[in-house]
C-alpha cells in the first residue's frame, strides 16, 4: 500500500515515521506547497514533490494522507483531491463536519474513490468509543475530559499578547471532577469544573507581567471561564521542560441497568500521550489501510470512523486476528 | 426488530431487561427448557416457549439471543439455530472460537443468516479496544486485567470442597502492577502479580475450616498459581454482603512512536460493572441489531465485533451519528 503525504508539518513528519512501523505500507513521498528543495524530511529516503503536481501522480498513489489545517486547508483540500485519491483527513472542526462530509461525499463518489475524514483521536477513537458506548448503555450520560496536554490555539493566543515572547499552555482535567464522574455520581459540570489552564509564560524583557498574565486570565472563550495559573519562565527552562506536544484525555459513559436501574456501570477509554501529532498519525495509517480495503471492495464515498469495520484497521489477517484477539 | 431470548438464566434475564432501554426493539418471548409453566420472568408481559418448538417460529424472529453456557451448551446450540435464525452468542471459550467460528458460519452461510458470535465485554469490547489498539501502536505491548469482580467458576470450584456451604470468588487485579502498565514500564508479569483471590466462605457446622482453607489455596489451575485470601463469614453475611455479581477490568496497550521509539503511549479501556449478565446482556442487544441490519443487506454467514462496523450498533440514524457523536 503506498502512502503519500499531503501537506507537511508535525503531522505530516508523524506519518512519515508512522509508515515505518507498519510493514504492508511503504511512502510514496511528501507533497508541499513549499518549495521541495527547502523541505527537510525526517527520513533521508523521503522523496519531496511540489503540491501543484500531485494530479500527475493518481494512479501512483493508493492513499493520500491529507495533513492540513481545518480552518482554511482541509474544507478546499480534502474535496479537491478526493475524487483523484483515496484520502484520509483529521477535520476536527465538529460542528462543520456534516458540510465537509458533504462535499467530500460527492467528490469521492464521483470519482470511485473511498474518503474517511475527521480521524484521529477526538475525533476518531474518542468518537468511536461515545459511539460504543452510547450502543451499549442507552440510559447514561456522557462525559469527555481533555489533558493534560498542550493546546496550540491557546498557547498561540497567548504569544499574541503584547510582551510575550513565547508560551506553552497545558488543558488539564480536575481530578475531582474525574473521580466524581467514576464514582456514578452523574455531576453537572460547568467548563471551570471540568478543566484549568495552566500556562507558562516567556515574557519579553522589561514587559509588564502583572498586565500580561492580566491579559491572559480575562480573555474571552479561551481563558475567561476557567481557573488559569500563570507561571512567568525563562526561555531556556521553556526550551528545556515544555518543548513536547503531549495530550491525552478520557472519555465516560456512566449508564444504569435493572429493573429500576439499580446497577450502575462505568465505561472509560483513556489516552495519555507523548507526542499529539505522532499519535494521530499512527491513528491515520490504520484508517488510511481501511480506506484502500473498502476502495478495493467497491465501498465508495466519504466514511468516518463509524463507518470502518475494525478488522480493517488490521495488517494481520481475519483468521488469525480472530483466533488471537477475539 | 424483534428479539427472542433462547436459554433463561441470569443472561437471559438481562436481555429481557435490556429489551426495555431500546425503543427500536422489542421482546419476542423467550424460548427454555424447562417447563414454560415453571418459569417466571422478570416481567409479567413475557412470553414463555417451550425451546423444542423453537423452529415453529422462524420467520417470527428477528434476531434470537442464544444465553446458554460456552462448555457444552453454545457449540452445539449456535450451529443448530444459526441456519433459520439471526443469532448472537456469548461463547467464551477463546482457544475454541475458530472451532465454534466454523461451525457457525457454515450453518448461517446455507440458511442465509447472520450470527455473531463470542459477543459481551471479554470477548467483545476487550477484544475491540486490543484490535484498536494494536492498528494504531503496533510497537508496543498489551496487557488485560480483570477484576474486581465475580468469578463464577472459582466460586463453584470453592463450593465443591467438603465442609464448604457456600461461597463467593472475586478475581481483583493487582495496584502495583496497573500502576507500572500505566507508568509505561512494560514490566514481564507473571499470573501471581498481576492478579489475587479474595474468597468469602461459608463452612458447615463442625466443618475443618484449616483444611477447607489449604485445600482452596493449593487447588492447581484455580488457586494456586495466585495469592489467595480465605475469610470465613456467615450465611447471613454472604447473602447480604456478597449477593451482586459485579465485573470489570483494564485492556492496556502501551506502545512507542518516533525516530527512535522515544515518546511512549498509553491507551486504556476500563470497565466497572455493577452487575456482568446484565452489563453483557446490554452488549447482545447492541450487536443483536448489528447482525439484523447487516442480514437485511445480504451480509451473511458468521460474523465477530471486529466485522461490525459501529454505525450498526447504534439506533440513532448514521446522519445524527456523524452530525452529533464524531
Amino acid at each position: 500500500m503506498k502512502i503519500a503525504i499531503y501537506g507537511y508539518g508535525n503531522l505530516g513528519r508523524g506519518v512519515e515515521l508512522a509508515v515505518t512501523q507498519n510493514p504492508d505500507t511503504e511512502l510514496f513521498g511528501v507533497f508541499t506547497r513549499r518549495a521541495p528543495e527547502a523541505v527537510t524530511t525526517v527520513l533521508d529516503t523521503t522523496k519531496v514533490y511540489p503540491a501543484a503536481d500531485i494530479a500527475k501522480y493518481k494512479n501512483d498513489i493508493d492513499v493520500l494522507v491529507i495533513c492540513g489545517g481545518s480552518a482554511t486547508d482541509l474544507p478546499k483540500m480534502t474535496p479537491a483531491l478526493a475524487a483523484d485519491f483515496n484520502v484520509i483527513d483529521s477535520f476536527d472542526t465538529h460542528a462543520d463536519i456534516p458540510r465537509h462530509y458533504a462535499a467530500v461525499d460527492a467528490a469521492a463518489k464521483q470519482g470511485g474513490r473511498t474518503a474517511i475524514i475527521s480521524v484521529g483521536w477526538d475525533p476518531g477513537m474518542f468518537s468511536l468509543n461515545r459511539l460504543y458506548a452510547n450502543a451499549i448503555l442507552p440510559d447514561g450520560k456522557d462525559y469527555t475530559f481533555w489533558g493534560k496536554g498542550v493546546s496550540q490555539g491557546h498557547s498561540d493566543a497567548i504569544r499574541r499578547i503584547e510582551g510575550v515572547a513565547d508560551a506553552r499552555q497545558y488543558t488539564c482535567p480536575v481530578q475531582a471532577a474525574l473521580d466524581s464522574v467514576r464514582a456514578g455520581e452523574n455531576p453537572d459540570l460547568t467548563t471551570r469544573e471540568k478543566h484549568t489552564r495552566l500556562c507558562y509564560v516567556v515574557a519579553k524583557e522589561g514587559a509588564d507581567k502583572a498586565r500580561i498574565e492580566r491579559e491572559i486570565k480575562t480573555m474571552p472563550k479561551y481563558f475567561s471561564d476557567y481557573d488559569t495559573t500563570v507561571n512567568f519562565i525563562s526561555q531556556e527552562e521553556l526550551d528545556r521542560d515544555h518543548k513536547g506536544i503531549p495530550h491525552g484525555g478520557f472519555v465516560i459513559r456512566t449508564g444504569q441497568t435493572g429493573v429500576s436501574g439499580e446497577h450502575k456501570h462505568v465505561i472509560e477509554y483513556s489516552l495519555k500521550l507523548d507526542s499529539n501529532p505522532e499519535f494521530t498519525a499512527s491513528v491515520l495509517i490504520a484508517f488510511a489501510r481501511a480506506a484502500y480495503r473498502m476502495n478495493t471492495r467497491g465501498e465508495t464515498g466519504c466514511k468516518t470512523a463509524f463507518d470502518v469495520a475494525p478488522v480493517d484497521l488490521c495488517a494481520m489477517n481475519r483468521d488469525e486476528i480472530i483466533a488471537h484477539m477475539l
